[in-house]
């Protein structure tokens, strides 16, 4: 049996170039013991991708040149050497980017039952809805009543932030771009502030008009402009959870930072910045209180789907020019 | 009897000029009940004074102008109105940049009987060395074997935190400028560190090989170029407390921030602003630790003293200049 998948030639500097990510074709090996082959049916591309291609490490080992890239897929069970695992077991894993996935059964975990659709186990019930319920709840305590600002807000994490500090009674800003992310906002009961044509300033006081009573709560995703029109804005004792700041990720050389870092003083603010996987224990509690709110509707998650294996690079590259709305995936059909 | 004292005849854009400060003569009026007269004795210039000439209320009130400026203060009670205190007392108090301070006795402390010189309550054992010790310890959760990374490492507040950071048992890199800043830190046991015509970049090369294992703790007095430098050496899970950020304190328009914010997260790291003042309760805690210390010679506290009254608007300034090394005073003498 035959596996596609993708590579990495090089390293790339800024936005990668499309030519980077070369589609390979392995004739897989007989399984060895411990091992699983899934069908994948669905592949996530996630921006924090963008680091594991810099060749450095930083909070994830990078991709290795030539060798199969990886990411969050959930598939079907075609073969198992595993007891843990049997044929038609629907699962989640991280042997994305490819068709075919012939690994180690030891990161192989069989969805719970529950009624929703599978795809949910990669955003709203997976890695970026466990981030956006991390952020919002471990690193910034968010409290009821809270005000929350929070950047990238109709993207795969922030648009579900905005909903669960909504769900919590929190008064929500919401930062975007596009005119159909900042009405989607809004349909949410989110303030909707724009960032586009604005600088820090412009848009340090769009935030004020959105929630005049300062922001306890900063989601930040982004960085750049938004990160200092934020700080400006803080209440005392205002906490900030970094998740990321996708700004940078392809920046060829570094932008100046925030002007008014010293906020962080007069306000006693406080940043954190986090990487989900650390708290991964809670990932139960997290299921167990989000779970009934997708069964039960009660959460717009967005997905933007791609269809085919051969999608993935580009679908990858679009979450860096705003493509998306909500949780960006691939759809693989036989 | 009269008093002197100094009041602020405009709120100043960057580096206040010396006119601003103007010295007024006051016929004191008949003491109210609960209120004390005192003699000062030593007065404390510290950079947190700028923010309260801004005109905005920051995380202090402004100073009001033509009114007597404020500030910490050591003096003799020479006349009461208050049971708690009587003639003869010597108090802490915050009616200072005047010569007799006629004010509630509310805020006034008499001192601890301690084998230490009376000026050190505004110094190593008072709002300086609390700053220190509640910075690294309850702040940044300095633990023993750390590596610290001090900015203004030898000014009165970095110039304490560097020894007791030391004396738990931390490796320990201190930024400053002028070469006999970097000889005491070195005398301290402390690498030092030049900013010295250095860029970020140069900064961050010279702070990782002071520390080749990379930074726990950062405590950030400065901001700028030091922030930047520190942000690209911090290990995982580092802390940094932030003080103050006096590069920006003059600065007459925004200057640009780290380009590296982005640290925060791929180091999972916590930056905390805070204010001394909200952690007072734990004062006494303080004192009990770090008197004996002082007592015993155990901490080398530095003070550059400015006699007379006059001099108060120059010791000010000079703060802004690296014209102190440890804490700035100002002695008065009948």
């Amino acid at each position: 049996m035959q596996s596609r998948y993708f590579t990495l030639t090089d390293y790339p500097n800024g936005l990668p170039e499309r030519e980077l990510f070369s589609l390979e074709t392995q004739e897989l090996p007989e399984l060895n013991q411990g091992e699983v082959r899934i069908r994948n049916r669905w592949l996530s591309v996630d921006p924090y991708m963008r680091g594991r291609m810099s060749g450095q490490h930083t909070y994830v080992a990078p991709f290795r040149l030539g060798q199969p890239m990886e990411g969050g897929a959930i598939g079907e069970v075609i073969a198992s050497n595993d007891e843990r695992l049997k044929e038609g077991d629907i699962v989640s894993h991280m042997g994305g980017w490819r068709d075919i996935a012939q690994i180690s059964a030891e990161g192989v975990y069989p969805l719970p039952s529950a009624d929703v659709p599978e795809q949910a186990y990669l955003g709203v019930l997976g890695m970026p809805g466990m981030t956006a319920w991390t952020g919002l709840n471990l690193i910034a305590e968010c409290r009821p009543g809270d005000n929350v600002l929070v950047s990238a807000a109709s993207g795969a994490v922030g648009s579900l932030v905005v909903q669960l500090a909504k769900a919590k009674g929190c008064h929500v800003v919401g930062i975007a771009g596009a005119a159909h992310k900042l009405a989607w906002l809004e349909s949410m009961g989110v303030e909707p502030v724009t960032y586009k044509d604005r600088g820090a300033h412009e848009l340090s006081d769009a935030i004020r008009l959105a929630s005049p009573e300062g922001i306890d709560v900063y989601y930040e995703n982004v960085g750049g402009i938004c990160l200092e029109a934020a700080l400006s804005q803080l209440n005392e004792g205002a906490r900030i959870a970094v998740c990321g700041m996708i700004d940078t990720y392809n920046a060829e050389k570094p932008a100046p930072g925030p002007s008014n870092m010293s906020q962080m003083v007069v306000r006693k603010a406080r940043m954190q910045g986090f990487i989900v996987a650390d708290h991964w224990e809670h990932y139960p509690e997290f299921l167990k209180e989000v779970t009934p709110q997708v069964a039960a509707g009660d959460i717009d998650y967005k997905e933007t789907v791609k269809e085919g294996l051969e999608s993935t690079p580009d679908a990858f590259l679009e979450l860096f020019e705003g493509g998306n709305t909500g949780k960006m995936l691939v759809k693989l059909t036989d």
